[in-house]
């Protein structure tokens, strides 16, 4: 069974709703049959890459609020974060443009190693002071994901590198009816959105399981195959 | 869109069949958001690693037919290779076990190179005198594919590299009720047995991309999410 997450690693409900994820994939019996596929998502994608800023100042401004008002709104996550073991800063990070880090993470797919570079990329961007929107940054998470620094450094130089395949992403998630992140797909089949507890997830994972048969598609009955006894070939 | 093709490198029918797919993809207006995705299928799995002959006299022998006979039966799958362009052999070319190529053809997928490696060993196999059942074969076609030749040899030297890979291919393929091969599953919800025309397969792509609405999934209709307006986020 393969499961699609659409996520962008500036949405705080991405970072929590994998954490609730894989809490709900352990629970599920044939957690070693599903594959999981993280997919791109740009949750302000008009943003300049030169335009970071603090999330507090983000947030006050588009909400029309007070800093300190921002920071409950935040504080309301953080304990979010926290009650499923994860850091998160209230104050310190940044936001910004999203797009190169969904580039390297399709690399880090061909290399099998995207859940570890996003890991590595929501730690830095939520637990830690680090801001996730320099090339420089970007390099270090790459290797701290295990990834080959030279071939890293090359994806981030060029930046058509996985350009598509990001943007393909997008549309994609659009066809499928996302208007928010984290959204998740089952065997293309059942969609759940949002960082839902964890239990959701892993009644989501028994029902793709229980609705797994396949409808055949009507065609020539006698086309040719192999079959597995040997028989035709 | 993502279609999965089981198939076996033995199987003439899947060499067919892909040429015919390929075809029919072509056709499809979708084709630029189809993935396609090559899965393990074994004929013969039960075959030892050294147990490698000439396809005519294993063809005579299974079914208790004389030489001719049994190249009169290679000829009617030549005669229908030929006519989607793809060359064919009908003596010189040998049977024997695919499981090394299989695991060659998961580490190819991680570098993009799946559908390339695949075109290769069909080739190799069907329309050059080339066995295709020894290490040093598989180096040079991987090599020919496109793979980093140290890459290729040790995936090859380690028997183990992509093995739990190839053998879950072959679970999955027995749980969707594929006894065949080419068995085409299109987003897990509807299947396509054997080499069809090319325009089955284009109808079966425009039958899956009607039908890809999501079922939701109930769960916690709460569930915070970052909306693509940046709405709680």
């Amino acid at each position: 069974m393969r499961v699609e997450i659409w996520s962008d690693i500036a949405c705080p409900w991405c970072y929590i709703g994998k954490a609730r994820f894989e809490k709900g994939l352990a629970a599920f019996a044939h957690r070693d049959e599903v594959e999981v596929v993280h997919r791109s998502f740009e949750l302000d994608p008009g943003r300049a890459k030169s335009d970071t800023g603090p999330v507090l100042e983000m947030l006050a401004s588009k909400y029309g609020r007070t800093l300190d008002e921002a920071r409950a709104m935040e504080e309301h996550v953080a304990s979010n974060a926290r009650s499923e073991g994860l850091g998160y800063l209230t104050e310190g990070r940044d936001h910004g443009n999203t797009f190169d880090i969904h580039r390297l993470l399709h690399f880090a797919r061909e290399r099998g190693l995207q859940s570890e570079l996003l890991d590595v990329a929501y730690r830095a961007n939520f637990a830690e002071e680090r801001s996730v929107f320099t090339p420089e940054t970007l390099l270090a998470l790459g290797v701290e994901a295990g990834l080959d620094e030279a071939e890293v450094r090359a994806v981030l130089a060029d930046e058509d590198a996985y350009a598509d395949a990001v943007r393909a992403d997008e549309r994609e998630a659009a066809e499928l009816g996302a208007n928010g992140v984290p959204f998740f797909v089952l065997d293309r089949r059942y969609g759940v959105s949002g960082g839902q507890p964890a239990e959701v997830f892993t009644q989501a994972l028994e029902q793709a399981w229980q609705g797994r048969a396949l409808q055949p598609v009507t065609g020539d009955a006698a086309a040719p195959a192999c079959d597995v006894d040997g028989n035709n070939c």
